[in-house]
């Protein structure tokens, strides 16, 4: 193995006690800035958090602007419209002999309160204990969990991109932050990469206003990612708890809503039952020939993803993730298939529809008789680029038939549901709409900032990434890689039970030390020469 | 055709417009009391009501016994439990030469709020003017309408009773009520039946405690029931607005609530969709299987019933009541078949099977992506004697396996729903429960009882009435079939478009007033010689 090419005292200065205290006191002063983006009558909470955030890029150098995206469209609290908070753009370096790394976080955090039943206050980072050698484990005490809203999604990362700026130039001297006594120990250090910023607080709520300004940014002869040579994200998180991940692939989804109506009323079902077409029924039927119990799609055409090469095989067969995670992440032995390759697979590189309930019918508990009058099934398709038809791997690089999956999907989706609908000689009515759709996105797991961030894991963590591909949405990561026409990486800071969206929401004390040095590894291992050429 | 053998001063007096406008002031009185049985707190008005109708009862000479029940079980109001309200027990005439007729009613009504979409005040009952000849015809005038909540269930029919003893005894000279002018012209005139009545106050909430109270007066040796040849009930409607009916058969009730579980929690369905079996996939498969939708049920042996007599063709052949009159009730042409016989078949004589909704499964509008970790199927099976095996006329009339109907089909279905979720081969988990369950009734219609009402029917209408069967529920229904052994009637007095759980609930001057005389016609034929000997 090559050696690290981290910048010793980056390296040691990443390392050292104090700094990391301090590294975890500026993340508690994050996570105390409740930066909700979906409570628009707490939007300033989210301005004030991206105001800090511009503060400290600042203090490190970074010359920053603030876009102003005006105003959240339909919103008004007490009829006054509320403003959209701030894409925060920063720029670093611009030495044309470096390359040029283009990074993304959000700002804002999900809803979080106590009575939710968080153990703790949830913008209160709480930080734990860690276990000491010989002391009687207790799960209970959660060893070195920083417990918080926001620790890991998305300000742990963020301040993670922080700390590498800080320790390339270790003079941050403000007065609301406690100098590093250390300081005249370490030198400054040229960052060996030109770094661009984007942050935005609007992630969790719809990230309105942001395509835009990427595509526009994305100009190669005016925009403020002009020069950009690779996009590194850090929003998403390993499979499991102990191998670190790289994701290549995340599933684009097609959300369908079909209708079925009959009477003008819902009707009595002691009156009426076999006696006229019930709209429940023909739904019913109809949803069940859209995928069987073992997960395969019945849709003619929507299911044709072929198989997996010796390459793909090969980031499968290696996952740290098994059927027992599986087990333990759902609390059931439900996996669809006793073959571990086949569940991972199942999971990441194919499509799957999963229904997900009737909007209409009785809902409540108890018993109610009524034939409702109109009812509509909700499933949704996540979507692979290589459905429709098999693809070469140039063509799944050149990102081909990717943009227009959802339609094809959806055309064949409507043409099935009508034929089947016609074959049950019913007299109701069919609509099908497509509510919602998002395209998948797949990137060249062998590209240049790809193989970077695999020596970086390595070094750090002393073994290899899991390559995986996920179901999740990030839509900016499709809006980067085709507005930018660059390699996008994935890379995780956190674990798989972070519970980014969920209560008593976590980001480990070691992901966040050593993910900080993994993200400098990164910057490092990119600058080496030969890489990208 | 024979003569009719109503009294000549009964139908004068049941015809004479005064005392016409005393029943109606009489029904105004009866709704005006808002005896709301399902609000506990306002259950001093239902009892109110039947203190009202008791003391109605004994000025027309009839010895009462009031019931009481106790308390509601399990209600309270401020920590204090609530009275049911009195069954009253009635009694009139014990000529041995004469047959004893039990009328059966109740007092109580649904709820009703004039904000609920009524024209009216509900409580208030508004008699609208009849069409004049020659006046241009106005739907929205409702003609001839009295509108009220409990005008047609079940306070009309109660009164009509009450004013068939007050032509026999006109003389109810009480201070609260107007003395008939032509009192000394009417003479009085003896009942040509005995009479025993049940008017209960609970039946919209369940009939708390009228079954055993039934069960226990049915004894031949000590019973307040003693003696009764036949029983009566007035409590449901016509098929359609023209052709009165009389009902000789309710179809029964299994309402089964199945669940599919699997994952401890909901799942997110972009990362575990194709990864684990999905209750919802499994769930809608099976519900799938219940019924096809041509309504045909696909549960072996729950829907073997053989092909109808020549007798019973003849009755759905005459029925007035057609396939535009289905059309105009549900609102759509959606009936399950052109063949008009066929679709009244369907709805009286066949079990259906109507899938109501699911609990546990996103149930809202908009998208949700989440895949539920437990969902249960709501579905009923309406039940008719003939299921499971063909009976004989003679069977069906001994109401033979009538009694364990329920049961069987609970078996049978949990049989095959066992052996089809086998077949999905999924590892989730299903449970199967029978919620609750009513047995069907059917009578034969050919008894004297069924004669004399057709003839009555005949005389007063000039029509014969449609013979029906129902899918609703009267569960006293059945309870008089079993514990007195006697046949039962259905004798509605009010249309199919009365509403009677609805706003705006009507009933028809003229059903009122026919309606009344068809009951006194019915007591003449009932006691003609030769009837039921
Ligand atoms: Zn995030
Ligand atoms: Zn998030
Ligand atoms: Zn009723
Ligand atoms: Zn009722």
């Amino acid at each position: 193995m090559s050696p690290s090419a981290l910048n010793k005292d980056v390296g040691a200065y990443l390392d050292d006690p104090k700094n990391i205290e301090r590294f975890i006191n500026r993340l508690r002063d994050a996570v105390k800035i409740d930066s909700i983006s979906g409570e628009p009558a707490r939007r300033q909470r989210v301005i004030d958090m991206g105001e800090w955030l511009n503060q400290r890029l600042t203090d490190l150098g970074v010359t920053t602007e603030l876009r102003d995206l005006g105003y959240e469209a339909g919103v008004f609290v007490d009829n006054v419209p509320v403003k959209l908070p701030p894409v925060i753009l920063g720029r670093i370096g611009d030495d044309k002999n470096k390359k040029t790394v283009l990074i993304y976080g959000h700002y804002d955090v999900q809803p979080a309160a106590k009575e939710d039943g968080w153990i703790t206050e949830p913008f209160e980072l709480d930080v734990k204990a860690d276990h000491k050698p010989g002391e009687k484990y207790d799960a209970e005490k959660r060893y070195g969990q920083m417990i918080g809203r926001g620790s890991s999604d998305d300000k742990g990362p963020i301040l993670g991109w922080l700390n590498v700026l800080e320790a390339h130039n270790p003079t941050p001297q403000k007065p609301d932050e406690a100098k590093p006594k250390a300081d005249p120990e370490w030198p400054t250090i040229p960052l060996p990469v030109n770094l661009r910023f984007c942050f935005e607080g609007m992630e969790e709520s719809g990230s309105e206003g942001l395509d835009a300004l990427i595509q526009k940014e994305a100009n190669q002869e005016v925009g403020w990612f002009k020069g950009v040579d690779c996009v590194c994200i850090s929003d998403n998180y390993w499979l499991g708890t102990t191998t670190p991940a790289l994701t290549y692939g995340l599933r684009g989804l097609a959300y369908f809503k079909i209708t079925v109506s009959g009477p003008a009323r819902d009707l009595h079902s002691g009156v009426f039952g076999r006696a006229v077409h019930e709209p429940m029924t023909d739904l019913i039927s109809l949803m069940s020939r859209l995928v069987d119990p073992a997960g395969n799609i019945l849709v003619p055409g929507v299911d044709n993803v072929g198989p997996a090469s010796t390459d793909e095989l090969d980031i499968y067969e290696k996952l740290d993730y098994g059927l027992e995670d599986i087990k333990a992440a759902v609390g059931a032995n439900i996996a669809l298939s006793a073959d571990r390759v086949q569940v991972m697979m199942g999971r990441m590189r194919m499509p799957s529809l999963s229904l997900h309930g009737i909007e209409g019918a009785f809902s409540g508990p108890g018993a109610k008789t009524v034939i409702p009058a109109s009812v509509s099934g909700k499933f949704s398709i996540r979507l692979v680029p290589e459905q429709i038809k098999k693809q070469t791997p140039e063509e799944i690089a050149a990102k081909k038939p990717a943009e227009k999956l959802v339609d094809t999907v959806t055309a064949l989706v409507t043409a099935y549901l009508e034929s089947e609908f016609a074959k049950l000689g019913s007299k109701n009515r069919l609509t099908i709409e497509m509510l919602h759709g998002g395209e998948p996105w797949l990137e060249d797991p062998k590209h240049w900032s790809y193989a970077a961030a695999k020596k970086a894991t390595e070094d750090e963590y002393g073994r290899p990434p899991d390559l995986t591909r996920e179901g999740g949405s990030i839509p900016v990561t499709l809006t980067f890689a085709q507005s930018l026409e660059k390699n996008v990486l994935l890379l995780p800071m956190g674990r798989g039970d972070d519970g980014a969206h969920s209560t008593n929401e976590k980001l480990d004390k070691t992901n966040f030390v050593k993910g900080t040095k993994l993200f400098a590894r990164y910057l490092y291992e990119i600058a080496e020469p030969n890489v990208g050429n």
